[in-house]
């Protein structure tokens, strides 16, 4: 039996990376409105100043800020209220020495005042004045001239994932249609004469298929569009038409089985032949995971990664290699990991990289990892597993107690 | 101007949840390839053994683990190789003493064999028989039945947010429809005279509406289905009509702005007459979000919120109140936080409990967390946080340095 020659991860992630590098990223416009979880694929610069006029924070009255130098709670300063300035529309006058406006919160200051008095400290004294026992420096309760978006600035920057609060600050700058990364077309693809697809029943030797839906959910999630999925029996004119097929039409495909270098594992060959050569990671020194094919076809630019077909693995594999790549190639920042006290000694694959699936436990404040261990391929360490720590190459194993760092599913 | 009768952040959930508990979770049932996302209703019980036979794990030799007893690399046992099992297909035969079958990796282990010995320990010594030379115990390198996935055993549980594994282990287990929550169908309404709704330009004085966007996209991403949103002008028989006509179909209404006590102030006095004296809550002892109104409607099962007009404070009270709300109903696990230094001073809120946003640095593989700081009601103080920090009521401040549990968006 052959060995295969293998990559550290490091290794197939920087060839990945300078493969996929020629891959052009396709952008689109869309409705800010339905861009939830789309990832931003420009800078964003304001046409215009947010707020575009000078806004109250407060209830109470537009005031020159000297005017109110000095006053106390027992001796006010009277000023006349000259007008009375409703939401949404622009106040007719200006304040001069010893006048103020009375503004409701998020109301249009006037010019000649620079600060705001909140109704709380000032006192009717008659139909048309006011005692104002509150000295108020310049700016005080006003949101300036776009102190939220300043015109010209950036605001939002490329690679950021849009959450609400990004789609509230496009429709406060009126932004109705940002420029996304469009999504991958992907296929995928499982192969295995024990596999039974759709909801078919299985006979004694045959599985259910998974990798098809636990694959395809993965790209979902990073915002790729399923194009297609095929369940195939270990038949390589079968499995090398359906790829070319894919290819044809897609960003991304994805083989899971068949991926070993035994007599009945063809992705490999079936890759390189259909890509000219392109063929770069056969094995990566990775637990789970060793059996990965990554290529690339210039001619298409289509991606193709060959996954082992144990079902955890596939999925660990597809995370930890394309959905590293998406986020690497659109610019996404790193999600935060949650640091946990390892519950167990993990013993560290001598020379692979490990990925160790993890339970947390929240214990007063502090969390805990509690390690899950299983024979691969089982489904349940997965659904049992909030994330995984990754034991890079080289990297000692982890000792019970020591402080790790949980990337969450 | 009348003072808020405030209830505390703990207050105001219990009264919320106890009079949402009086409302049905809906649930329905969903195709497992289109579940990514989706809560389930019920705990999943199989009804097969994952695996239905016994699986080798390694490409090898199934053997009588007592055959190999003693053996060394220098002694190795002889057997005889009286079947191949092809992928997919049940073994024929049963292995006898002195007998081995070979099985690929995920293939059925034949009966009589307890033990797989990997291809690597075994040596073709003529046409039908092996030289073994790795001493195996019982159940070496065999999934038994039901290891993944026992039959009649729970494996997953009510509550789950069904992520990729999840919909692995469905399809694995043949749950093609499983049991989740329906979306609450929801109306958003915001309020103010000084908002533009859809794409219009606003003028001076005038602001364009954000809360529609962003409390529907906070609701889209908790799973909810938005069925409406509008925009309205504070005219209180306007606001009246709208919210009945909303809560005939919505299992949620919610709307924004208007929510203090003041002359302008009709949200409150709205739902509660709609609602026949259902607000429960009217002011939270919460910075920011302080005029925040609960209420229920027992006739039409229809939750009522009035969230406050600046866009950042009610994006975060929709969080701390629905969010949480349907997370609890629901029976979801909370998120892990991430635990980090903050590095400034935040003061709290005397008697309030206080958000405070935060953006997080890696520094060296421990988080500081960094307060943003800025006027409520400036959405790019929550675009720049990664999460937050709840403060809660009569807690102390935080102290520069200090480890706190961050709560990711």
């Amino acid at each position: 039996m052959r060995l295969l020659k293998v990559d550290t991860l490091q290794e197939a992630r920087e060839k990945l990376l300078k493969a996929a590098a020629g891959k052009p990223l396709k952008t689109e416009k869309v409705h800010f409105a339905s861009s939830l979880g789309r990832v931003l694929a420009e800078d964003m610069k304001s046409e215009e100043n947010i707020p575009g006029f000078r806004r109250s924070t407060v209830d109470g009255y537009a005031v020159r800020a000297i005017d109110t130098q000095g006053v106390t709670e027992s001796i006010p300063v009277f000023l006349d209220v000259i007008e009375t300035v409703e939401m949404g529309v622009a106040p007719t006058k200006k304040v001069g020495p010893g006048q103020a406006i009375y503004v409701p919160t998020g109301g249009m200051v006037p010019e000649g005042a620079d600060a705001m008095v909140m109704i709380e400290f000032c006192e009717k004294f008659d139909e048309t004045s006011i005692a104002v026992y509150d000295p108020v420096s310049p700016g005080r309760n006003v949101v300036t001239i776009g102190e939220d978006i300043a015109k010209g600035r950036g605001f939002l920057s490329k690679g950021q994932v849009i959450r609400p609060q990004e789609v509230g600050v496009l429709a406060s700058a009126g932004v109705f249609e940002p420029e996304v990364f469009s999504p991958w077309k992907v296929t995928v693809i499982s192969t295995g004469d024990e596999l039974v697809g759709g909801e078919a029943t299985p006979e004694k030797g045959q599985i259910r298929d998974i990798n098809t839906y636990s694959v395809s959910a993965a790209a979902a999630r990073l915002g790729f569009e399923v194009i297609g999925t095929k369940v195939l029996k270990d038949d390589e004119a079968l499995i090398e038409a359906t790829v070319k097929e894919a290819m044809a039409v897609s960003d991304l495909v994805v083989v899971s089985g068949g991926s070993s270098q035994g007599e009945k594992d063809h992705t490999a060959d079936v890759m390189d032949r259909l890509s000219g050569g392109g063929v770069f990671t056969h094995g990566i020194a990775l637990k789970p995971g060793k059996p990965t094919i990554l290529g690339y076809d210039d001619a298409r630019e289509t991606v193709l990664v060959g996954l082992p077909g144990h079902p955890a693995a596939a999925m660990m594999v597809f995370e930890l290699m394309i959905g590293w790549l998406w986020r690497t190639l659109t610019g996404q920042k790193e999600r935060p990991m949650v640091v946990a006290e390892i519950t167990e000694n993990v013993a560290a694959a001598g020379g692979r990289a490990t990925c160790q699936l993890v339970e947390l436990e929240d214990e007063d404040g502090a969390y805990k990892a509690v390690p899950i261990f299983g024979k691969s391929g089982l489904m349940t360490t997965l659904t049992r597993a909030d994330g995984y720590v990754l034991i890079e190459t080289n990297e000692e194993g982890l000792k019970e107690g020591q402080q790790v760092k949980v990337r969450l599913f």
